[in-house]
């Protein structure tokens, strides 16, 4: 339990060097660029005022610094959480209202002290019951709904809606009030920054930049287009031609203060901070994991929930939205060297240097320049082929993303998101409930034992060898009931039953009982039951239980032992509880 | 599809003689007297009036005996599906009015509804939910709940409450109003019945009767506790002086009648009536396979899931409150020698001509009476022993049952049970999430493979071999990668990591999307992945998929194979995709 177990920056602190340092500065002046519109854009899309995303970028950047254990995962405002705040916040109060923005802070706040305890109690396994095909269906459906929810920014009309149909029908029904000037500028950022994404890097190259160089000054490029695009309006005064402008930003930094208190909202906000949460802590590490491993280092899930539950207090704190980590940020961050997390922290200077000074010109900055910006970066998202991937791969996880894409798009957030982890649980549940078994018969002259389907067999009409391939747990433990019972019906000559548990890794108390209740009423029937195979540990729990007390049969060593002893066995003798004939045998455990 | 797979009646009529009469017949009476005293008893616990528990014991039943699978399986109304009718009502109506007596058959028909559908989508495995500890918790609860709920007609007061506390509080605070003759005849009918469930039997045992009469007789005594304290309150006039009666029983048939259809109701009753109908299901199918297992036959749970759907569809629509397969009772239908389903229409029979007959003498039954036959009834439902023993046996299971035993009393049934859920999928979720795994080393001069940390092994510092018992899917995912990269990261020099998968049964798509970035991020660390004893459905599934195809390392048949190949390779080569220097090895799958 040292101090740098908790905070990591004093485990790498002192080994900070000079070269060290210039890689970070640059990291963060690069970073810096392409987050000052980013943090607009998605402060836009959450709703919210544009110095929110502003103070999202300088606190929690700050505390993810101190107490985070990537070295270049850039935390701040992402276009996820800012849907997803904008979803939680719809109900609440009229978008931009000082009551939503207070709502806003809460959430941060709230999501900050779930991600704390979840650290805290170790609870970061809770992010498995997001499965893959739920994420991806959800964030393709996330980057579908935001690139909608922007186009009317583009158009320069007034449209709403919570759904994607909702979005196409109120967009469709204001296209007669279209700004062409808006649209203009809009379609000419939008090429450009397409322009920059896909030739500017190759044509610097051709210059004689290098490649790496390239690639970083083709990232940045888009503050370009707001510097030319604000210039435009403010030069032309395009806000009193139509052009909806971003409008006074407060300068000077944010103030620190508790966030609203009423316990009301913060039961009303809890469902969404839980599901922003989840989701941005299963991002984040990923995109932090994928990065450290390219450098050989290693992050802590454990810590990365307490580090960002600080980012997002921090926010809560000083005025800003739920936070996490990007992907591209992320990327940029990395590429352009960034080798601590003190990159974040001179990042958070350069918002701050930002915001201190840049205040005015970019209250002439367009939306639409912003509403481009936010849909370039999200075609990142949308990940279409993963579907069919997923489909061809699994039908279960097909559905399950299907069913995740489609609420998302169609019911909104949370109950695209519900629906996936409730479908992917319950077709989990389905797949094991159900698990392959397979009554096996010996191998003529051999001591191995296969599928009476598939193989020429031994069998005996007395004797019946169930093997099954999967932990005996809940999900299967009625299944596990039935099959036996059937096999006992269906051979009437039937004395004995052998269940093969090699591949048992766990049996849980309602297996336990299950087992219990098949012993009884194969006794009842005149059948002994047998356990042949149990693994070691397995064993070890279920000495001493009541099943192995009443057990009718003997637990066998192996699947062999047990033929060799209950072959051509027409008797059927039941061994009272506890009366094994042969006690070496009952308490032989496999290895 | 024959009409006997749906009907199975069809299927055992036909061979239906004049023996098999006398048996159903006999077993149709010795249910019906048991069966009298329940009907109203539960009726009252659900805070319905007694005529709903008649018109459930008859419609029901022979729906039941026409779609039944189970020979014995005795339905009606029971105590757990009445206490989670009246918590479920509770917020609906007030006790006994019309309007409240309307949504229980709404109730009963949407239960029915949602069998129906369950078990023709064969969605039984949806029972799975519920895992053993829960139900049990569960049922003691509710064992305990509907015990302290009968004391205040025990005692003659007026005492509420929806949960333990308060229904002790009230029953505390209402001591001064104890009615004394209602107290009277309550003990005195509580120690009778404890005497007959104790003593009878034994008793008329050895005055010479055989043990199962015997035992029959004991079964049925309680409608002489019935009979008498209903001639004491008519004889005395009780109800003048204090002792609440069950009062008037309308006589006749219960007519049949659509439920009320408002959406409204429909839906707010719907989270109840799945709960409902799934803890129905579970017992109901517990017992009847119980009770089969005894005369090797065999039930069909999807057929029972629309037997018991149509029989709740049938109560629905007569008049009745949601129905169940009673324990008790179907264990004194068993041991009455009831040898068809036809038994149950039998007893409907016998119910139909008791509230033809017998509901002037029944308006003088005091409620007292009714109290200690539920109070004497739940005691069998209640099974603290088993809380230890499941404790003992799996801390998980011990959890699960514990919060929800303790949940179900302080907060009521609804959230017991779904808390229990929650918690054994989350419990299952964190065992599975953390799967046993060991990295393994060559036992010297063998092809075995064994735990570094219990065997003295061989190992190479090039190469690490990591086997994973258990299969990979989403709970486990994100454990993989974290393992995998802990390991690259603790061990410089490591070129080769071999995964051993003797254990996994399934690798699904989350599995496959963090097997795709392990092998990514072990690729940036220059560290070849490589796969050893895949199993033939597994592999047949990851054939075609981006994760063979981008392969650093190989797919090898044995672990020894790989350890005779990669062993002393300090190299590393990393093999470029879809280039496998040896295609029989790679293509190589385990039998």
């Amino acid at each position: 339990m040292t101090p740098s177990r908790w905070i990591p920056l004093i485990g790498w602190l002192h080994g900070y060097r000079r070269d060290t340092l210039a890689r970070d500065l640059l990291a963060a002046v690069i970073v810096t660029l392409m987050l000052v519109p980013q943090a607009l854009a998605y402060a836009l899309l959450a709703g919210l005022p544009p110095e929110v995303g502003l103070y999202a970028s300088m606190l929690p950047l700050v505390f993810y610094a101190v107490f985070g254990t990537s070295a270049t995962l850039a935390v701040g405002p992402v276009a996820v959480a800012s849907l997803m705040t904008a979803a939680a916040l719809s109900g609440i109060a009229a978008p931009g209202s000082a009551e939503y923005v207070g709502a806003a802070l809460v959430l941060a706040a709230l999501s900050g002290l779930l991600l704390v305890a979840m650290g805290l109690l170790r609870l970061g396994f809770l992010a498995n019951f997001l499965s893959h095909p739920v994420i991806s269906g959800f964030v393709t459906a996330s980057g579908i709904l935001i690139a909608a929810s922007q186009l009317r920014h583009l158009l320069g009309v007034k449209a709403a809606g919570d759904n994607l149909v909702e979005m196409v029908m109120s967009l469709v029904a204001s296209l007669g009030q279209v700004s062409l000037i808006t649209l203009g500028i809009g379609l000419g950022v939008w090429g450009f920054l397409l322009w920059c994404r896909r030739r500017l890097k190759g044509i610097l190259h051709r210059l004689g930049l290098p490649a790496t160089a390239a690639d970083l000054v083709a990232k940045a490029a888009p503050v370009s287009a707001v510097i030319v695009t604000t210039l435009l309006a403010w030069s032309l005064g395009l806000g009193a031609r139509g052009v909806a402008l971003v409008g006074e930003v407060p300068s000077g930094l944010p103030s620190l203060a508790l966030p609203n208190l009423d316990p009301g909202l913060w039961t009303s906000l809890a469902p969404a901070a839980v599901l922003i949460s989840l989701v941005g802590f299963v991002e984040s590490v990923s995109v932090a994991q994928t990065l450290a491993a390219k450098r050989r280092q290693r992050i802590d899930p454990n810590r990365e929930l307490i580090a960002l539950g600080l980012a997002n207090l921090g926010a809560g704190a000083s005025g800003g939205s739920p936070v996490s980590g990007g992907f591209s940020r992320s990327v940029v961050n990395f590429e352009a060297g960034a080798a601590t997390p003190l990159a974040g922290a001179f990042t958070a200077l350069g918002i701050a240097l930002a915001t201190l000074t840049l205040t005015t010109p970019l209250a002439f900055l367009p939306k639409a320049t912003l509403a481009a910006t936010i849909i370039v970066a999200v075609g990142t998202l949308i990940d279409l082929p993963a579907i069919k991937r997923t489909w061809a791969y699994s039908r279960a996880d097909g559905v399950a993303m299907l069913a995740t894409l489609a609420l998302t798009l169609l019911q909104g957030v949370e109950s695209g998101i519900l629906a996936g982890v409730a479908l992917s649980l319950g077709l989990h549940l389905y797949r094991t409930s159900r698990p392959h078994s397979a009554v096996v018969g010996r191998v003529p002259g051999s001591e191995h034992f296969r599928n009476v389907k598939r193989h020429e067999v031994e069998t005996d009409e007395h004797l019946a060898i169930l093997r099954v391939d999967e932990s005996l747990y809940f999900a299967n433990a009625r299944y596990l009931e039935d099959t036996v019972m059937a096999l006992a019906s269906r051979q009437p000559d039937l004395k004995h039953i052998v269940l093969a548990c090699q591949a048992v890794n766990v049996i849980d108390a309602s297996a336990l009982e299950s087992l219990e209740a098949i012993n009884g009423r194969l006794k009842d029937s005149g059948v002994c039951l047998h356990l042949a195979e149990v693994k070691g540990p397995v064993m070890d729990h279920l000495k001493g239980t009541h099943l192995i007390k009443a057990l009718t049969g003997r637990v066998f060593l192996s699947t062999f032992d047990a033929w060799h002893v209950l072959h051509g066995d027409a008797a059927g003798v039941l061994h009272a509880p506890g009366e094994a004939p042969d006690a070496s045998l009952k308490q032989g455990v496999g290895p």
